[in-house]
């Protein structure tokens, strides 16, 4: 995944849906019928959604007999993680040296 | 922020420079000029991710005399880091019952 740009995977989560499928594939696999039931969506609306999300690696279907059943893939998601991960590492980094420029300053402020 | 929506946070991180800007960020404040520096874009365009990143609450920027100061927001990126929280969350326990029941079948499987 390294030399992939993580663009596609953010623009796929930009879509409450596309969240909502991902979230129910998180706790198994589930066929395109069952994914599809709780949105009042027509189907080839959804089924965009489903390719998109597969263009996107973060789900792989597999077709048997007339069943579509979707399975999460989630290295897609842990590259995110990933970059959210060192910003998070970065600011905490950045706070630290706030904090310890903030009691530079007051201890030098301390009359003898 | 619970009652916002995290769209417009994720089509914000899907853009390279919109990234790039908030990784400088994370390393301290930096005016407009300093931001743009690295990047060979007209500075209309700049402004325009710039702009983007203010309404997305992601950045925050204040003017003293000819020098707009950018500041990032955390918020947004907490929200989304929470939404893969969850996400990590839920499959490690979908995990661990796969697990579980592979054993069960395993043991169920061995004579007495």
């Amino acid at each position: 995944m390294d030399n992939q740009t993580p663009d596609p995977v953010f623009r796929a989560l930009a879509d409450s849906t596309r969240r909502a499928i991902l979230e129910r594939l998180g706790r198994g696999d589930a066929s395109v019928t069952d994914l599809a039931a709780p949105f009042a969506m027509a189907l080839p609306s959804f089924l965009k959604h489903i390719r998109l999300l597969e263009e996107t690696g973060l789900i792989r279907s597999r077709k048997a007999g007339r069943t579509r059943t979707c399975t999460l893939q989630r290295a897609p998601l842990a590259m995110i993680d990933d970059w959210l991960a060192r910003q998070r590492s970065q600011w905490e980094q950045h706070a630290d040296r706030l904090e310890q420029f903030v009691i530079g300053k007051s201890q030098e402020g301390w009359p003898e």
